[in-house]
């Protein structure tokens, strides 16, 4: 274990420290979790409220522009105030928690690399790991152990394929990209014919293409297109468990998170976010910037920037608005109810020969 | 790249040409993503719609039967009518895409078989596969790299295994059943008791019978039954990511989206499709040729040849009535407080002595 | 095939028949499966009811509770008293279905065990698994056919790790732990920031804790933490295509059942039951004893020991009253308008020169 002063530790952040410098730290933690020596970080006043309530550690990163906030004032701890807390944490984090460099074993003589197939320099290829004819593979690659890289697939600079990722024949992986473990790209497409009382299967003779800057999490999968490909573009993040079905075409910087399912032909602009659980159906757009909440099913396009919630999927206010009507519709019968028996009242009254007004 | 003409092409798949049969083909496209010359394919007035509005191909496949649409009228590109224009198209795709003959490696000296197992003629074997004791493959199947076959296992004909299937020990697969990257066939099915302030495991003793024709998606698990099997009838296609419990036995030419679950001990009739994301309780039964719509929660029987939708999962009309309906209640309830003050007024009225009848 | 008279298998489990001791048993089976020469079982009223509707077992193991109800009363077959029905008959069914042995290959050669690993006494290593360097496994564990366990893991004792589970760098797993195939532990946490018009991943730097007696289901994944641990506590139970995100911490004896996702730093007491497919928002606490039904949508926090449903999820009660409603708005809106109508009939009414009571 290492062990760090507090200065130690602003210095390495460009830090300025507000209480006792000399305080020895032993390890970095989260707000909850952090001891007497651990330092941990705070980005915004609701991360203070908790510090100030619940939390002890030895000392605290917090924003510059945080050091004059009243939850701030009287904490019985150091401070180190930075431009950026997170990034400076994730600094000190890895003081305490120095990561390994990048393993150089080459190519395993226990990996299969077909002899047609090529690949790039300081590329680590691992025991287990399958590459069939054709393939190419670039430079600074990691694949791990039971990678599999089907025929004629191309993988650029610098990606990393956690084991046992599957790359059915074809694919096309931009540089940079991250595949993790289990994720599976260019299934067949879920497509067949009914005919002959059974589903006959339509081929599926497209691929997936992932641009640079993307990643992809576990037992994820991309389905290859019927004709052209499936396209997750640059920099776009996908959670686990998502599934991208055929033909979908998905714009840069999305972020899908974890078991959200597209279905066929959908596709999505720049920068759309879409929470966890959501599924939409196939042919649907969603245009640039447009978030969907969690569990939402979207059948219909959403317009550029919106956000739209529920399922079936409705602007966010709209819904909202419906969401909390729905919770009163046990109080709206039982006032359907009064309001009926009172007009019945009142009816029988005016009809009443002693209370009719035409009595 | 290949060349065609497309007289070529119409040849090739007995068509007609509607316009210049000397035009030069490069390629077989979507209607969306088809240039100058690529040629694609219409199968409905809607596609027509398309064609006419937005697409550019070279030229286009269409069915006989709507060669005198208006729609066709007036197209800039020539068109090759046939009697099937999907079945068409697949056959010209080919042409520019031409697959390659299945390899034949056999049993690779890197792959573990055990010796009481059996391989029948023109199998391959991939490197890295792992057939275990007394297991049974049957011939002309492929089983790619990771597959692991356990104990006792029976696959029959023409299988595709792809990379890193898993078999649990004593399943039984059929002729002509395809299996999808990372599909898990016979894990335990997830049975416990409560005893003791913890939760004991059933031993899950049953397996998982897979019949003829069946397909499954890639990441898709079907565990296997505590007593008797979990089965998925002729012909059934599951999508990646399916989840279907123990003791479930599907019926014929089913038809599941990705990310469905069942849980366990639920069954289905022929004919039965599922949308995404739905999900099924157990010991439920949806009869035969039923349809359930994406999302949907049934914890209900449904009767054969019904369209459910919601959850809970209701028949389709029902359903959409209470969707229409739900999506008023904001502004019923301001209907029901309007009711109420017009109500209140009245009865003030006829109460108050200037006005009461009795007055 | 074994075959057993009905009196053999009554003293296997100290069983009391009622009827023919002499039967000849052939098989064990379920209530629905049975046929004239197996023995079944019944643990409660309704499946008595069904027994004597339905099934025609040869003999059938029932609770000496049950033996004086209405239901057991003529039944055509003879009946095997016991204390715990469901523990008698799991005896019984490997009476048929005698389970191999463990098996015993140490440490295969066609395995990649890093020089500084360490692997315990009577652990089988299988062909492909690949275990790096520092990594610890303890005594009696199998790890099956492309197990991959990253640098640093620690593996307790007796655990069973099923074909293609992936364990990333510093996973701790404890005693007695299943994990299914195709489970992946310690993935990359989702976690990005938005700067510079993209999304930059925070290094995730955190491990996942695993304890005792836990089951992991297929294809079931558990993101390491950012900072701190993703901890699964001591006896939960996660089914297949679970998703724990990043710094989730599960109490101890959880069930999740199969496709539930739970966001990041979400945190359970202990006892806490998950149905089908519920989704849990990120810093949301479910409480100890708490159950959540199927489908449900989680964004605040649950009580101790209370049952929430629907998305969003509500208590039980209070949801079942929503649905109900919901299920009437079509009706409730036709009520408004007939309520509308009358009113405005009275209003008139009254407004009249006639019917004016001013008149």
């Amino acid at each position: 274990m290492s062990v760090h002063t507090l200065q130690d530790l602003a210095d390495r952040v460009n830090g300025r420290i507000l209480g006792d410098s000399s305080l020895e730290i032993r390890g970095a933690s989260s707000l909850a979790n952090a001891g007497p020596h651990d330092i941990t970080f705070a980005v915004d006043e609701k991360n203070l409220k908790r510090l100030k309530k619940d939390a002890r550690p030895g000392a605290c990163v917090i924003p510059e522009k945080l050091v004059s906030s009243a939850s701030v004032e009287g904490l019985p701890f150091p401070l180190v105030a930075v431009a950026d807390a997170l990034d400076a944490f994730l600094l000190i984090l890895r003081e305490f928690r120095p990561q390994p460099p990048r393993s150089t074993i080459g190519v395993s003589a226990a990996a299969h690399v077909a002899p047609t197939a090529q690949v790039g320099a300081d590329t680590n290829i691992y025991p287990g790991v399958y590459i069939d004819a054709g393939a190419q593979v670039g430079s600074r690659c990691d694949l791990y152990p039971g990678v599999y890289v089907g025929p004629g697939c191309k993988i650029g600079n610098d990606c990393v394929l956690h084991p046992h990722v599957v790359l059915y024949a074809g694919i096309e992986v931009g540089n940079r990209v991250i595949l993790h473990a289990g994720a599976v790209l260019g299934a067949d497409g879920f497509g067949y014919r009914f005919r002959n009382a059974r589903f006959e299967k339509i081929p599926q003779l497209g691929t997936v293409i992932v641009h640079d800057d993307v990643e992809i999490g576990a037992n994820t999968t991309v389905d290859r297109g019927m004709i052209g490909p499936t396209i997750i573009g640059q920099g776009t993040k996908l959670d686990n468990q998502v599934m991208i079905g055929h033909n979908c075409e998905l714009g840069k910087h999305n972020v899908f998170a974890s078991q959200v399912g597209l279905a066929g032909s959908s596709s999505t602009g720049d920068f759309v976010r879409l929470a966890g659980q959501v599924g939409v159906a196939d042919h649907v757009h969603l245009g640039q910037g447009c978030t969907v909440g969690a569990k939402s099913g979207v059948h219909r396009d959403i317009p550029a920037g919106e956000t739209h919630v529920g399922a079936p999927a409705r602007p966010e206010l709209e819904e909202l608005k419906i969401v909390m009507a729905t919770a009163r519709t046990p109080e709206m019968r039982k006032q359907i109810r009064d309001l009926e028996a009172r007009l019945q009242a009142l009816e029988k009254r005016l009809d009443s020969p002693a209370g009719s007004e035409r009595g």
